[in-house]
């Protein structure tokens, strides 16, 4: 095998690989090179090129959010690394392991006047969980050691206790970044400054093999009496779940807490939790709440005494505005590292995995007798009635597009939401338990739900079906440029020519400015994108054509399909904002 | 006329206005509604709406490079922001008034699990020459108060005198903001919170209008007699160039030290200066020397006592390695604000305007005599005769494509040159003076020179040609995306295939690793990604082709026109290395 001749990569290399790091995607540069040649020399590891660095960082979030592993990107130096920053926020948020590993030059050339050169040390410090900057490599460039470590020169050390110090310091900052990724699920970046000749390979490595120390999980006491006996007392608890992958919470303490009649469980579609019990579209239980006669009778009889939350961030905004104002007497967040107040009420940080804080908690419990589940179950019925009813005299629309769509799913089909309308109209509806769902509500940006798509669906099993917005789609068309788009991915762009969203949110006026600054209206050819980036594709104007595509859209291909849903830009809104009016004014 | 009911968006407009900002390029968002609302409906403004922050930024720096003044990008929260990072570090390195405002939710609700909340304030901070970041304006949420100035509260100070606290803290920070963009030509971040509602819009001001003291420019006195001194005792004296917008530098001064003997000035093509006694193609005159039987005696010749460089960073590596090897006595650069210390033996930092310092530097010198300059004369001629030689024997490639490329070009057309092979080989012909040339050297980023030409395009009199390569051109595929392509926009890609530019390093070695993780082909057609953006498309795969295709390229036309010259991907390399070898052993 061969090695890059550099030790600072053969380091980089040899710790990713100690750290089960198997997972490298690469963009292209010449900085980058002692990086590229080490980890594309070495079969342990699997390597991806993406040119779009921006892409590139969300495609391996793709992947590590379903390997459940840190994946590693590779850039060269220069303002290619500041391309990684959206999707380092993302992961940063939804604790995700990216590993960001920046080529750079040595720092004395750094704010020289020397081409691809910037201050690449630490400059994701707002959102990344540890920053390594590693020294240059002594060994590699001893002539340069002066600008290196002036102040032990000065202390007349020789050359060889220098080289030891830094070379420890080096790989001591490699190993707590990696550790950081693997042991708190966050982003770390990894800045390496090489020196040229970058292009020697070596038979041999001179860098030791490291060896990490194995620290015992510590295994925190959660404390569960105190919990158990507020949890025992109460008849009103509710638990409200964000984004939580799927398989994340044993379906036998959810079956439990389900079958609870003092527990109601409010789930997103992004939570991935299923029960009959439960709640999946949150808006639609709260939407005819804001409009009835007397919210605040009803918001009273809703608001829970416990608050049990876990997963990542919530997407509706309405179960926000609410327990923010009908704030519970409790908010216990279930997180083993991070707990956001997000209600202004958090009382406890239950620092454990929700499975062993669930498991304690139920020990010894049984079920208290209460009516709070029981109160609002009807209702739930009643939305998916009043749904059906609704969507049988309403036009062609985004809400009827989404609801074959979201019919149409084959079981087992992973499906990658973007944000922004989509994820917002994939909660009106139900999904299967057999279609587990991602969508990045980190930062709930626009900016990369296609790469994340392409990079996710390259290690799932079964296929994967991407729902994007128009504005999303074109964004992150660059999602689309690389070589790993499976035959059997599926891209639905529900295409109402422009951000769709702007036309729901209350207060805008209807202008020229309006269409042309928030709504921002695309005329762009969904077909000769898919032209160039080799995708099939189809297109429905209508329910009809919607049905007849969908039918067999599905089915195996050769490449990729792609199905642009046209639906009328300036109805849409009427008909969302009509279903909550419908949903609030006609009891059955 | 509306303004938005939201004061600290009044105060940002009004603020903007007074500062001469007239150009705002919007990215679509509700949290920034406040802003879109103010400078839209304000006619003093020129709004564009660009979707992708990413392109918005370039595309804003390409407006701020050919107006000489700042132009601003407002985007929503989250991490919109981020992506106009690498158009910061670029107006940062390239001195552009670059003003980046975002609007951003009240610091109570960041690391709140909300949705689109990032850490903005002051996330560009390597990166910038002013981050400000506005408080929650008190005037509208009294009620967060206690959030904003808890320390205030504390010390019992009343309502009142908190808000006019907070409010003067607000538009200082504004103010210095909007000076320093302007006063250093440098990009500011200006963050600005806003508590919903946001759409509300008022016929009344609530902020006052802004006064700003009017400073004197301070008149640094250069302490020119000791440079004088130097100046005319000098013999060999050498003028470097980077970037350099066109007329900045008075013809005038130029042609005095061109005719000066004792002066060699070696002129970039990014450096617009144009002389028949200058050396426009550096790496023409030092390819030669480095492959000569002794390097050492003729660099020694080359070598200059002082170094006088102004404007922005030099695209040659070559040159840069002579001088950083072979120091001179004395590096003064010459630039208002700041100095790289590129070659390792700055001297003076000359914190003047060029004009100044050359104005006063020629005062009462006269020409001292000596060979230094027509030593190296006979090498341009020698260099013009052996091109011409090597290209009629040399086959259809980049360096052949460019030297068509760069004779086809109407005198009036400003030319955009992408980063990496692009800004190289237009390096190695001749420029006509007829012809500003403009390139994104910051950064030397392939991430938006694309955006950036179609920006600067908009204010430019005459049309703009854009030469890219392939892989650039992908990569900012978005600067397409906007409804701002004038129809006398000509684009041309070198299509060789893939990054071309690492076959051209030393050192790599030929590997499938290497095509894929270094060269990454492309095979997207742009044929089709015409079709997507609305340009003519045509294409070159020959000399015969391309000469065609050149001959009516130029003519007017409806749309935008792209003409694709497909060269042969591995053949390139080694025309261009053959073209250096040329250079050294066919001495006539």
């Amino acid at each position: 095998m061969k090695y890059s001749s550099i030790p600072a990569a053969q380091a980089v290399v040899m710790h990713c690989k100690h750290s089960g790091i198997r997972h490298i995607v690469i963009s292209p540069g010449s900085r980058n090179a002692p990086l590229v040649l080490g980890f594309t020399n070495d079969p342990f590891f699997e390597c991806y090129s993406v040119v779009d660095e921006r892409s590139a960082a969300f495609f391996a979030l793709g992947m590590a959010q379903q390997l459940k592993e840190p994946v590693a990107a590779i850039c060269t130096s220069g303002s290619a690394l500041l391309n990684y920053y959206p999707a380092v926020a993302e992961a940063f948020y939804s604790d995700i392991p990216l590993v960001l590993i920046s080529a750079d030059r040595p720092s004395y050339k750094i704010d020289r006047g020397d081409g691809q050169t910037i201050r690449q040390d630490r400059v994701f410090d707002r959102h990344i969980a540890y920053s390594a900057h590693l020294r240059q490599d002594v060994t590699h460039a001893t002539s340069t050691i002066a600008t290196l470590a002036p102040q032990m020169l000065e202390q007349d050390k020789d050359l060889e206790s220098i080289q030891e110090v830094v070379g420890q310091y080096n790989y001591a900052e490699l190993q707590r970044a990696l550790q950081t990724a693997l042991q708190q699920s966050s982003p770390v970046h990894i800045n390496v400054p090489f020196e040229e000749p970058l292009y020697g390979l070596s038979a041999d490595i001179s860098v030791e093999n490291p060896v990490y120390p194995t620290e015992a999980p510590s295994q925190r006491a959660i404390g569960i009496e105190k919990f158990s006996r507020v949890w025992r007392e109460s008849g009103r608890k509710m638990i409200l779940v964000g984004v939580n992958p799927p398989g994340q919470i044993e379906q036998e303490l959810l079956d439990r807490l389900a079958e609870d009649s003092t527990v109601l469980i409010f789930t997103e579609t992004t939570s991935n939790l299923h029960h009959t019990n439960s709640f999946p579209s949150i808006d639609s239980i709260i939407a005819p709440i804001e409009k009835s006669a007397d919210p605040n009778q009803d918001f009273e009889a809703l608001k829970p005494e416990i608050l049990l939350t876990f997963g990542g961030l919530i997407v509706s905004k309405k179960i926000k505005a609410f327990l923010r104002e009908f704030k519970p007497q409790f908010h216990w967040h279930v997180h083993p590292i991070k707990a956001y107040d997000t209600f202004f009420s958090l009382t406890h940080h239950v620092k454990s995995d929700p499975n062993t804080f669930l498991e304690q908690l139920l020990q010894d419990y049984d079920d208290v007798p209460g009516s709070y589940r029981d109160s609002w179950l009807p209702r739930k019925s009643y939305v998916r009635r009043m749904r059906s009813r609704y969507l049988k005299q309403i036009p062609f629309s985004d809400f009827k597009a989404f609801s074959h769509l979201m019919n149409s799913i084959p079981a087992g089909y992973m499906v990658q939401l973007a944000n922004s309308s989509t994820v917002r109209y994939a909660q009106l509806f139900d999904m299967s338990p057999a279609n587990p769902v991602f969508c990045n509500r980190g930062t709930s940006g626009i900016d990369g739900s296609t790469s994340t798509a392409v990079g996710a669906a390259l290690h799932y099993d079964n296929p994967t079906l991407l729902i994007s917005g128009d504005l999303s789609f074109l964004y992150d068309i660059n999602g689309l440029w690389n070589n790993y788009l499976r035959p059997d991915l599926r891209i639905v762009v529900v295409n109402n020519g422009g951000g769709g969203i702007f036309r729901i949110l209350p207060g805008k006026e209807e202008s020229p400015e309006f269409e042309q600054y928030f709504e921002t209206p695309q005329k762009q050819s969904l077909g000769s994108i898919c032209a160039t980036y080799g995708l099939e594709y189809c297109e429905a104007i209508d329910e009809e054509s919607l049905v007849r595509e969908l039918s067999d859209f599905y089915n195996p291909s050769r490449t990729p399909k792609l199905l642009d849903i046209r639906t009328p830009r300036t109805l849409n809104d009427k008909i969302l904002l009509g279903y909550f009016e419908f949903l609030s004014s006609n009891k059955s």
